[in-house]
């Protein structure tokens, strides 16, 4: 696992098992797999320091929702927003009182960074109707949800857990949902799988440098990150050296601006059901373009 | 000017001055006319509560840059760059200990209100080097910059306003300057004229519900507005009834998609020079895109 | 109707019954209404040179679709959908012998005329895979359809209507249908109302230039013309007067970047059930993404 | 060579070279270098058939041009538009009685592959001018440039040479420019290299399915075709299998959205230099925004 790099759980403990011969198990990682029609939703558990050693991630829930046919079936996307909702679902209990804020990360200047704004740009936004007194809309008993896409380091010259930060102090939110583009290991999974965690996010992580991260101990906020492979790292795949001053490669689909869109939908409307328990996906199509 | 909605003072003022019977001057307003080249740069000083009322705006400078050829000419471009930076510096001090948030209000989703959004992206950031031990990039007397485009209330839930205050409590920058798009009154005033000034900014005003504003008073730093009018309002130019359901209209260019892109090449590129003050605009198109 | 520019036969077909003091009919004009659930299809057939000339119109059958829902509602948009198809189908015959060429029309760079190039990206195009011997996605059973979207005169330099026939000559479809976005008199059809015509077109007609048009007497293939309103002229609802150099204004709704989506999909969708008659919409949705 | 895949010939030259264990030449092919401050154009000629096999590419003159800063310094961006223009017309004479089409290849709803239309959307168009009896802008001596950006066979459903001839057939140019994406061996090419070549396009070659060339033998009219690597082929620096049921993979650099605008920029410029030759870089950038 040393030299490859994966934002999946699922595969990180894939890729432990097989380091430790084909071991059934590590100390320290709980795994359960389930089927939901072609869907299947594997669920690994990190109870303790050695799993988060083990498998290079912290603490928690990671849930990985494969859908393969995504990318061709309506059926399968409707199914996969389904499943999205019922799994953060289970992860947090959210009624109409509940204030959540959505944080779009990734550059969205840079087509595989783009799918936290991208999601965010199709939630169905309803904490400044509610504050409303007559919101006709959505009728009582809606959720709050309030949303940013804050850029990165780069485009902003300030840390986006700092962004995060603020705002969340300034809105107070019960939940924050983090939605960000991951990198995968195996091809196959760009654009098809959907993992969701509540062991909170590292902003930045993704580029080598772990900034502290964002998490239910250290902003005693419960947070979801969820995340879609787009890309997998060219360091992966390839023996070749990268000079240095180069800008970093990636390895992508050819069709990667469509599968953005698709993904950024399921995702996005997977939200928009969890947080709306009485929408079906029908209406949330309806409101939001 | 009841009727009429602009959102530049020098319009303001000429209304004013019309209904007065084409009397020279409103009690509380000062304004004069310098020539620079083919630009023509306007002061307008509110400095009373009668001038704010006649005018309808804060009390404050604000600086009206007519560049009537923007368009079509590269020198005109550069000119104006130049410009700006000079008016910018003349409301405040700036050196290489400053810290500057830049805002780029706007939705980035409607093309003749992305001004905002699109001059952030043109920035030369700097924040996060400067904190490098071994900045090569700029050297020693580079001034800090950072910038967010935090979108608009029907797309975030979150008042604009609460967001820059919440970043900029994080940040602590000593300048903020917030960049939007304007209505204007006079179609050949769209993206061809740039108002600079230190009165504040009221996000969200535009669209009729007045939200307390930020400026130097309310939250202790200096915040300059930097606007470009991009559409005039439908009301301005008709008297025709438009139906309250419907989405407002707005009248402008057909080229605005293109117009947007220059005007804010210039505003962003202008602001680049006013805060690095060392750096050619050759400088500044090498380093940014 | 001198003075108010409609790319509307119903629209223009009104005002010159109000101009005759609202008799109720104009020779060589003959309309009827239909109501499907809540869109509204009216067909107005020009039959003479009276007609034609009273109009402003090429003779041929106009039918407006209204719509008023299609913004808000998946059910009229769905609905819409099947109108398109019936009508289009109500037109002309088209089997799994016919080819059809359609041409999405205007200027992708401009946000309110690029609905033509969005509906082109938006079909099932199959001629080439019904060229391979062994095409197991669709069956054996398909219309054969392609698509151009050849630009404008200013960014080709080439009369669109020679593109449109040199393509056509090369292609030799039997169906021709071309997609714009039209002007409208009132703002209330703007992305509500889709006018279907078999009158053919005329390529850069809207700017004023009247060139030789395309139908099937000068091209001897069946032209079928699909628009949608997308703005209001300047004109019609101003006596300001803009002066020649500047850019010509337009009038549109705030949202018109999120409304040409919408309706490109409604128009796309129409025509790919129209040429193909044993897909359901479901089915459409899932091919194009 | 086999296994790798390029569009540039002098990589091909250079493998042919080292699989002939560094022999100094291949028969058949002769090349020369010239350094033009920090550019350097390498020029390959393959005049027989054995040089043409052994490098598996058409006779002909193949110029490359390398400007390793194009993407840090505006110097090397202006250097290169000047080389661009020199070279083309090293290949052919262009006075004010030429009228050239230009074609822009690709797809561009895929960012590393929208290089070619990106391109025509840039360029000084005249042809629709000077056919006006006064053409005020740009003076009597102006070459007459037309354009198109075909789109691809996936997403027109007809091959892209038949399109091209369709269109030069009726226009009647005396020279073809092609504008394509290309994918290079070395990623170090990415984006920093100009391929100029007088052999001829193969539209559509470049996924595998050689179709029949346009060139001045099969068409009667000088082709010259201007290529940018942005991609390398996944299959050049991975031993990985790829399932054959999955999108293509590409590898390019993050930056590439950026990347293809600047490129695009520096090809377009290039070739109005070469098409207008009495217009400065300066004259064309304030024509074309």
């Amino acid at each position: 696992m040393q030299n490859i790099r994966t934002d999946l759980a699922v595969e990180a403990h894939e890729m432990s098992k097989r380091e430790a011969k084909n071991s059934a198990s590590v100390d320290g990682v709980i795994s359960d797999v389930e089927k939901k029609g072609d869907i299947t939703v594997t669920r690994v558990k990190i109870t303790n320091d050695n799993g988060s050693r083990t498998l290079g991630k912290a603490k928690g829930t990671y849930i990985t929702i494969d859908a393969p046919n995504l990318k061709y079936s309506l059926e399968t996307y409707e199914r996969a927003c389904s499943v999205i909702a019922e799994e953060i679902r289970g992860l947090t209990k959210i009624d109409s009182d509940t204030l959540t804020l959505v944080v779009g990360l990734g550059n969205r200047e840079i087509t595989p960074d783009a799918l936290g704004s991208s999601v965010v740009s199709k939630l169905l936004i309803t904490h400044h109707i509610k504050e409303c007194s007559d919101n006709e809309i959505f009728g009582e008993n809606i959720s709050g949800v309030c949303a940013i896409a804050p850029g990165v380091l780069g485009t902003t010259g300030i840390e986006t857990a700092d962004i995060i930060r603020a705002v969340s102090e300034k809105v107070k939110p019960q939940l924050i949902i983090a939605v960000d583009a991951l990198a995968a290991a195996d091809i196959e999974r760009v654009s098809n799988t959907i993992q969701i965690s509540d062991a909170g996010i590292q902003p930045g992580a993704g580029v080598g440098n772990n900034r502290d991260g964002l998490n239910e101990e250290t902003i005693g906020i419960k947070v979801i990150a969820i995340g879609v492979p787009t890309v997998i790292d060219a360091a992966t795949i390839s023996k070749i050296k990268i000079p240095k001053e180069l800008s970093p490669l990636m390895v992508t689909t050819k069709d990667i601006d469509l599968v953005i869109e698709r993904a950024a939908k399921t995702v996005a409307n997977g939200i928009n059901l969890a947080l709306h328990s009485r929408l079906t996906l029908r209406d949330v199509e309806s409101y939001v373009s």
